[in-house]
């Protein structure tokens, strides 16, 4: 039946096609709704810019192929963990790299950089590679439900990363130490920062950096994670103990 | 420095090559101790048969290309948690299905049955598909220092799947449920059992038979996951638990 079925999908519109109550989806995402779903006028559907807002829209016409919308609500924060997540990870190969993207924007990370570390053995990400990450991060955020875009980055040292960590709870997942991820009650923080090593983990200097800098040793459990397991497993830990908070 | 190296690695042998204290490696595992690590006589390096032991071994001789070593300990249950962890999950694409075992092993799980549920939309898996998680499955065992190889299955039915649960504590991920995944303590149980819907959820059926079977509902969050980021969530969340008790 046309028209009807509301899509269960998230659209993305980027903020340039957005003014006042109303926007416009861009040619992937028209044909998506138009085509796909045979949205007729009249048909709800929500969007997403990736700032933090999800639009409820209905869809007013087809020109042309260009699905031009209005906007009945807006719902900020939708999907979104009251505080947010980011995670420092030593950089790992193009794959482990992907899938790290892929899980965590579900998981609701706020902000993911991607660290060469001493032993990563490979330079920072370039521009190229971090686009190809942020269009599976535009697609994380749709599939998910959420409504902010993760940011993606990229440091030549964990150093440099550590230096502009925001303040809150700060843990590195390590293969020994506490087994309890608990976030800071009076205050609560702001936010959480994660470390998870590269391959063959963070190098003594790195090490020291990271206590310097009052990151706390969670314990991973007993057997050897890779590096993008383990950025799943201690990011699902904390994404818990901010939502059971 | 030839034979001075321990080779981080572990070395998968079949419990066939094993014959008292002398196990040989098999062609492929031979090729990557005596070539990739040029391992002389006297190089030590762990092996394990997936049983639950793991085998601390030297190098006796390189017999035409095959390695043949003595074994020198036994160490029971090494990489291993002190509980095991059952998974159900509602088949996804074969893509994702090798996700979740790539993930589900280093991260402890004890078994994973793939269930065609109602809204899986395909068959339980057959011969080959197994085969080849379970050739995924011995490389997550190796890479993480586990010594059990976890059992992989295939249903055709959720309530075919439930008929066989181990007893112990039972958990299904849900968008809502309790926030933490509490074990219980008196008595312990012997085993976690968890449950993850398929692309598309459980439906009423499945979900009636799972909270028939003790299955409490933990609340994975406020956006939406994929089953293999909810399976590897909600498993990271189970192997805390375990190892924090």
């Amino acid at each position: 039946m046309r028209g009807t079925r509301r899509p269960d999908s998230l659209f993305w519109v980027d903020s340039t096609r957005i003014a006042g109550n109303r926007l416009s989806l861009d040619p992937d995402e028209s044909r998506h709704l138009l085509r796909v779903f045979s949205a007729d006028p009249g048909t709800k559907f929500d969007a997403t810019d990736g700032a933090g807002t999800r639009y409820h829209c209905r869809l007013v016409e087809d020109h042309h192929g260009e699905a031009r919308a209005e906007i009945v609500e807006r719902e900020e924060g939708a999907g979104e963990l009251p505080r947010g997540i980011d995670l420092l990870v030593g950089l790992p190969d193009g794959r482990a790299a992907e899938m790290i993207v892929e899980h965590a924007v579900p998981l609701g990370i706020a902000s993911i950089v991607f660290v060469a570390c001493r032993r990563s053995g490979r330079d920072e990400l370039g521009a190229s590679r971090l686009e190809r990450l942020e269009r599976i991060a535009i697609a994380g955020v749709k599939q998910s439900l959420r409504s902010k875009l993760p940011t993606l980055g990229t440091t030549t040292s964990l150093m440099a990363a550590i230096e502009v960590v925001r303040g809150g709870d700060r843990f590195v997942g390590e293969t020994s130490g506490l087994a309890e991820l608990r976030l800071a009650e009076e205050p609560p923080s702001p936010s959480v920062t994660l470390a998870v090593g590269p391959p063959g983990g963070f190098d003594e200097a790195e090490e020291a950096a990271l206590r310097a800098a009052q990151f706390k040793p969670i314990s991973l459990g007993p057997s050897r994670l890779t590096t993008e397991t383990a950025s799943i497993a201690i990011l699902s830990m904390a994404r818990n103990a901010i939502y059971r908070n």
